[in-house]
């Protein structure tokens, strides 16, 4: 029987960019739904009735949800193509550590970048974000990925985020590479890979206005 | 060699039972440094610079944090001996998911009901609560352990909370076991096993002493 893969996302979310990347690294066929998850959207709540949430990965049937945990499935069911993480114990765990720490601390951080108002909270806010970006940095050391030769777990966590960067830097009135510059390298190698680079497009831009668009219609911004 | 295993826990600590319950299903000797992390503990801040929080598992002198990511580490090394995880990707998938869930929603829905004040704050945070452990009722159905027949990830993850339901019913006014028969049922079978029953130790109420005297001396209750 033939894989049938189907992804619910949207594509602004760096949530679903993460699935994409691991199925498109694995070489699998796959539909995409690309739907804004507040508007009404049964199949998604019939598929993910805890959170509610994209993305959501239906493999014959059967839905996976979390982004983490559909990267790691992916990687276990089609276990003969491009590994996305190490084989040894302490090296998993160590893969397993930094992306838990990405999903738990980059997407709020970014968050308060772009939505304080200017002053000393947004200020707290940029140093918080930056000191993470430099952590990761310091993590990633003279290796090529966090994956070490290749893109691993969390390369495929974090690099989703590059495509908020125009956001975080318009907004929050920053300039990424000029803080982090190993980081933006890291980055555009990552975009040299084509799983990676048509996993995040439409581009920054479009993320910037969407997200310019959503904050007017808040009247935060 | 033989294998040099520390784990740095506080006896309190939920995620710490996690990493013991784990170690003990594999059989695993391990020498346990039982502190108040909030106390100057120099060795937790090198072995955990990241989180600076317990636990932390020391293989070999090399620091694991996370307890997720600790339990799937031991699941890993010692993987001769009672499996935690099932072998099926999907089912796999299922137990990381679950495991997550309690993760992010019982630690935080548990202590809004033990330090909420009276009151409709109070009791929408039982609500919260008693509706997590329902769900998580429904999860299990007519199954022995979260993990089948055996104790699995997601028992490992949930039942150190049991350790905590004096707690959470003195304080909340609250009898879990009429809200939720068969999750106490389900923990009363987990605490048959030893591997569960000593690690939960000293008991539910020296946690409620714990608890109570802190929020005493942080003025709350």
């Amino acid at each position: 029987m033939a894989d049938e893969v189907v992804l619910l996302g949207f594509w602004i979310s760096p949530y679903g960019m993460r699935a994409r990347i691991a199925l498109a690294e694995k070489g699998v066929k796959y539909e995409f739904i690309d739907k804004d998850p507040r508007e009404n959207w049964p199949y998604l709540l019939q598929m993910n009735p805890v959170h509610k949430k994209i993305p959501v990965l239906i493999h014959n049937g059967k839905p996976i949800c979390e982004s983490l945990v559909i990267v790691e499935y992916i990687d276990e069911v089609w276990k003969d193509r491009s590994p996305l993480l190490p084989s040894d114990p302490y090296q998993r765990a160590q893969a397993r550590f930094w992306a838990d720490y990405v999903d738990k601390k980059i997407y709020e951080a970014g968050k308060k970048v772009y939505r304080t108002k200017k002053g000393e909270e947004q200020e707290a806010a940029k140093k918080e974000f930056i000191d993470m970006l430099k952590l990761l940095e310091k993590q990633l050391g003279d290796k090529a990925y966090f994956g070490g030769d290749r893109l691993g777990l969390v390369d495929i966590a974090l690099i989703p985020f590059y495509s908020w960067f125009e956001t975080y830097e318009k907004f929050g009135n920053l300039n990424i590479e000029i803080e982090c510059p190993k980081f933006i390298a890291w980055a555009n190698r990552c975009m040299q890979i084509e799983s990676v680079s048509k996993s995040l497009l439409p581009n920054q831009h479009k993320v910037y206005e969407f997200i310019a668009d959503a904050l007017k219609k808040l009247g935060i911004k």
